[in-house]
């Protein structure tokens, strides 16, 4: 049994239930099929499985040390990332015409999943250069694009995105690192930046800092930024590296997961020149970073449901051999114990985190695969009404597995009892790695009003139209048989009460009032989003058990963990639209000094 | 500001709310009063303060290690402990004639709450051995107890509890230990227990384990296990501390949280003669355990919400100083930046943590009061019904904070964001202690089987009747005033869902089939239980309010915080109660095979 992939879902999950095939007969990905996506999946999991898995818990155990200047890290890190770059992941996802595979988004995150369920400290390195490489491939220069992709399509060279800073966490408006304008067309750069994960190590020849920043004469807030290239080490015309760019580690965050990867203080241009090349146009800065945005958030949400996976897996294999305790129907202590997943409450924590993961892997993969339908459609129409329906999905798709799969690891340490809370089980790692994706990547709070402050409004309302025309299409074909009559209509039913608060909230005088539930709202929004592809799964599921499948136990599983949903998570939303609908203002009134009286 | 306690609210709650007063007028509390009781606790939180919380990241990076067969911890655990027990706190529990001060459990469990919320890696060495010397006091002969209590007391010997081993942990019946009469009356003591708190160190001069074991004709099950003492090193008659008994450290394990405290697998005489002696009778040593076992998990309930209050107070200062973003009604880059807790969601996170955290106080004071009010009554009459109260709320004591109180934790991480992930900051510590508190003294799944298994039925429901007369009298009392009639009528709805989901589980033929949502019906009873003692708080405030307390942002503060819970929280528990109600069996009914359909 693997632990960090189950390939029997991923392929129901694709090729079942969302359809890739039908993006290889679009011309973007022609050429391809299912037999060498299968390929690429072996190819991963062997990967995966043999250099990044072993050395997880040693990883997390010995993080990056910042030595004299240096930052010290396993040598297995190195090794793993040279594997992976040997297979071709670096450039998996990338145009061919950039020297890339061109393969799916929905593919590539597949494959990345697997790094991430085997060993995230090591996976972030190669998934924060690929966002990187993308970045640069969309909006950089011929010139830029032939100096930097290749080494990092390699994996020679790495990168980072260099956002945050040590004022301006959430509130990018206020970034106050400065480009300056020289002679021959580059930039000299000056701040401070923060939480730059993969900002410094040697396990790469270089390292491609994407920076923003500011130029003097730019207009204060978000539109003043613009974005720069940022080398450790300069480059040349060439492509050869050239001397130490003013790029200076100034620290190291310790934090609670993630070990394996540095994070890192990073100072430009305190102790020497830091030459930077702007990308695209001046100002744009942020317009470039957010182009990216959807494919970075659905990566987070997709990396938490993996995180999920890998101790979804473990918790089930480990109550299918760890016995405890006693059937309630013969309690002698002269019988055998039996295996704890026959108890009823190890096996309601098994289907949360089943419900969970799989729920939320089908809401990354559907988005994913929104992303590459929109990239491969002729049709403008289409193409913005797949985008409508992504922007509208990408704060969800960030955050509801952040919320459900994180809970999702803590049953998992539950199912262990006290050997989950020891670190010689994976499962507290991975509750503890799955911790921070509900911060980075824009916080909870911050996807809540991007969701309910942006994109429900947007073109009055037009992506919601566009969901809860599909949701209503699913709706129709459940009603069309017996098997999920009541659940079709408890969907209904949910679908109603979204569009009852959402209205409340869109017609409120006041805007801050309006906004004052908005995680509340997001997460309930999600609890139907997840419902809906739970629906999904159970009609195929259905479909491939009338059929007569050979595969029952998979299939009635699918059944059962859709019938958990809605019946355990979906009723949930009610008293909460409730609330939001109430545009109750508790919370907003609070006074600061009320909170504790002192 | 402290974040270890916020003196003012245990002030509330402990006079102005519970009237724990009315205990000093009883013959077992005479003498105390409340000047006493305040110079108690400012002795408590300046000691917790100096000696504890300095140390308490460090103690959490450096743990104990074990080398050459010995433990080395920080020697500033064993100076932290002195001047606990410098303070005389190890005997503030303890009855007068045994040389006690013999201070009511409520004002024993807010003094350790504050060493609780400073350090408590630290404190649970002295909380297991006044766990321990609680026992001995209560079962031991007078020989035992004139032999072990002192040194306990004076904090110079530490206890242990020795239940689990590697095959029984959650079922005691299949405990192995043995025990074998001797000669003299004591006995040898073999086999192998796990998961050992405190269970060797050489921070005492002596630890006295207190050990679940069978006699070689003990009948099997539970039925047969006894208790015994079994101190590390062997004690003559007169006190004076002997050879080496054959106790043996075996191994430490590493910990996601509570790192300070060892916790250890211990040999029995395997490497040497382990004496042991009878606590009382032969077996009876687990019905001697659950006696203590009330009080141990409402300190267990206890200790979650005290790493709760940490968070919170630490995140709430976080958010009164920490500048980031503007207000939804100016936006300007060019204005400066607010304090965090303005953002409508930053003071949800907030009133998130004070509803759970102060309810869950609350709860914990309130069934220590019980203990105290039971141990205080004359009237065997009025003891029975106290018993029966508190042996209903314990399984809620010991889990609602548990879970509730965790996620008080996770946000605040949250309010602090990628700094809140770091080790830098106290939250994400705090995060990972609590996370053991759903685990040991009983799961969370245990405890439901507890409430709904056996606590609500006993003698038909008696329980139950006297809890649902008791928030009965606090609705009526709400409902003489108008401000909270709403929340009254709320709170009766949900009892009337609350007393439907138990008859149709006492009910139900099959006891496996109305066992199976235990849990979900336990989370939901805690949070009516939550409601109530919600809706006293608000009483409370509101009448100081009426009287024209200056104190009006405190007091406000609760009434805020009341409001949050039930708009927030309580109509939650509709769906979950529907659920329990209708003998749902999705979970039970899921065969192991299909969870991954592998």
């Amino acid at each position: 049994m693997s632990f960090i992939v189950n390939r029997r879902d991923l392929d129901f999950l694709l090729f079942e239930c969302l359809g890739i095939e039908s993006l290889f007969e679009t011309a973007r990905y022609e050429g391809l099929d299912r037999a060498m996506i299968a390929g690429m999946f072996d190819m991963a999991e062997a990967i995966a499985t043999e250099t990044y898995l072993p050395w997880a818990a040693t990883l997390d155990a010995h993080e990056p040390r910042f030595v004299d200047g240096r930052v010290e890290i396993m040598s297995e890190v190195g090794e793993a990332l040279t594997a992976y770059a040997d297979a071709g992941f670096f450039a998996a996802g990338i145009d061919r015409d950039l020297g890339g595979l061109q393969l799916p988004y929905v593919v590539t995150m597949a494959i990345n999943g697997m790094f991430t369920a085997a060993n995230l400290g090591i996976a972030n390195y190669s998934f924060l250069t690929i966002a990187n490489a993308n970045l640069i491939a969309a909006f950089g220069s011929a010139e830029q694009k032939q100096l930097f992709l290749p080494p990092m399509l390699e994996g020679q060279w790495f990168g980072t995105m260099c956002l945050s800073e040590p004022q301006a966490g959430s509130s990018l408006s206020d970034i106050r690192t400065r480009a300056e304008l020289q002679g021959d067309g580059s930039y000299h750069i000056t701040g401070n930046k923060m939480w730059i994960s993969g900002g410094d190590h040697e396990i790469a020849e270089n390292i491609v800092h994407l920076v923003l920043a500011r130029t003097p004469d730019a207009p204060p807030g978000v539109k003043g930024i613009s974005l720069f290239i940022v080398p450790k080490y300069r480059v040349s015309p060439d492509g050869s590296i050239g001397a130490r760019n003013g790029v200076e580690l100034a620290g190291l965050n310790h934090k609670m997961g993630h070990r394996g990867t540095t994070n890192c203080l990073l100072n430009f241009g305190e102790k020497g020149e830091t030459v930077g090349y702007l990308v695209g146009e001046p100002c744009k800065g942020l317009s470039y970073m957010f182009h990216m945005m959807n494919e970075a958030r659905i990566g987070v949400g997709h990396a938490s449901a993996m995180s999920a996976l890998a101790g979804f897996l473990y918790s089930l294999n480990y109550a299918r051999t760890r016995t405890q305790g006693r059937s309630t129907k013969d309690k002698s202590p002269l019988t055998p114990q039996v295996p704890i997943v026959d108890h009823a409450d190890v096996r309601r924590m098994l289907m949360a985190q089943k419900a969970a993961v799989e729920g939320a892997q089908a809401l990354s993969c559907f988005c994913a695969l929104l992303v590459d339908q929109q990239k491969a459609s002729r049709d403008a129409a289409e193409r913005d009404e797949l985008g409508l329906l992504l922007d509208l999905l990408t704060p969800v798709a960030k955050s509801w597995p952040s919320e459900h799969c994180l809970e999702a690891n803590k049953w998992a340490i539950q199912v262990l009892g006290g050997y989950g809370y020891t670190r010689d089980y994976p499962v507290e790692r991975l509750y503890r790695d799955n911790r921070l994706n509900h911060i980075h990547e824009g916080t909870f709070g911050i996807q809540a009003i991007d969701l309910l402050g942006r994109k429900v409004r947007m073109q009055d309302g037009a992506a919601m139209d566009l969901l809860l025309r599909r949701i209503g299409a699913t709706i129709a074909l459940a009603h069309d048989g017996d098997d999920f009559a009541a659940e079709a209509d408890a969907l209904a039913g949910a679908v109603d009460a979204l569009r009852r608060a959402t209205d409340a909230v869109v017609q409120a005088a006041d805007g801050e009032t309006g906004l004052a539930n908005a995680t509340i709202y997001l997460d309930a929004f999600g609890h139907i989003v997840i419902a809906w592809l739970w629906l999904q799964q159970a009609l195929a599921a259905a479909e491939a058990l009338d059929q007569g499948s050979s595969d029952r136990a998979f299939y009635e599983g699918k059944v059962a963990a859709f019938r958990y949903f809605f019946r355990y998570e979906l009723p949930l939303i009610h008293p909460r639209f409730e609330l939001v609908r109430s545009l109750d203002t508790t919370c907003l009134d609070a006074g600061a000094e009320q909170f504790a009286g002192v």
